[in-house]
């Protein structure tokens, strides 16, 4: 019982996690939507758009990493993808947090969990290198189904999207080239600056 | 770029589930929980909690069960588990919301997605039946860390929580044992009427 209960504790600890807001809005503008929302919605991507990846992904592995890809921003918050003095302090934060909220967790599954999270961030295997691309691709849809609203919100030139997505392609050729399509289309909209 | 496209849409659409509410509040009690939320939380559990299982499971496919269970409620919406009239044309609204919203699909991931759903509804193989039971116990762990907020809004008795688990042991005796001293200590606190 004592394994469960230790479970059943960081269960309810990343409920905090729906609390955590992102600066992107939901395709029909309506409201920015939550970490958890963002993690639920890439990892249906993950397994409809495995086909997509450029090498052949472990698709179990791939959805656990994303699920929890975001769970150290409970305590180090949603660090804007734009926001360069937050990145700076970013990678610090982000490791003190996976020490508390992963040290939850029965010790196999701590070890599990942690080394998936650095293993998203490492950006290195097939299944990391897909799930990044995700993790980009995903708020482009909707910020191109919001008309770009966020995008307009913060001003976002197409220099920095471009510089946040230089590493999209890895992930996924075809998936890159869909939205590399949609960020032209989107500057000549006018939702993100030239 | 067809099959790409058919996805997208999909995903698009998918995006309204975001804003289909639960009548669970968060851990916190700040404020409901929503479908996409929820199934994040549920499909989280499946890997952490999955040897609880009765029967060995498939621990993709149940994720992958649990991240689309509730996608009918985009057009059916969110009938409550204590709702009876609603509960009466559940069934029709739902069978016509999966007709249209899987339709959206390639035809081979419309038929996978829609058999993952048929599946999780009739509630036959270990997967569907440690699907179910998750889809008891996150909102129940909710409740319980709410102070039984729902429960007290709603006027709920131990008896039509009893009704409404009367299967929840069949996925996970241990899970099952769990929620059932967590009942009755919710009984003793008045959060659940006797």
């Amino acid at each position: 019982m004592e394994r469960l209960k230790q479970q059943l504790q960081f269960l309810l600890e990343l409920d905090k996690q729906k609390e955590i807001g992102r600066q992107t809005y939901l395709a029909d503008g309506s409201r920015k939507e939550g970490d958890a929302e963002h993690a639920w919605h890439m990892a249906i991507m993950a397994f409809l758009l495995a086909d997509y990846a450029n090498e052949k992904i472990d698709v179990l592995k791939t959805i656990k990493m994303i699920l929890m890809h975001d769970v150290v921003e409970i305590d180090a918050g949603d660090t804007y993808a734009y926001d360069t003095e937050g990145n700076k302090t970013k990678k610090l934060r982000e490791e003190k947090a996976a020490d508390r909220i992963y040290g939850m967790l029965p010790e196999d599954q701590r070890n599990e969990c942690r080394a998936l999270w650095e293993e998203f961030e490492a950006m290195e295997t097939p299944e990391a290198k897909f799930a990044n691309t995700l993790d980009k691709v995903q708020p482009m849809l909707l910020n191109d189904a919001s008309k770009g609203k966020s995008w307009r919100e913060h001003g976002i030139k197409k220099e920095q999207v471009l510089n946040r997505n230089a590493r999209t392609k890895e992930g996924s050729e075809t998936l890159w080239e869909y939205v590399r399509q949609l960020i032209e289309e989107n500057v000549k909209k006018g939702n993100i600056a030239e």
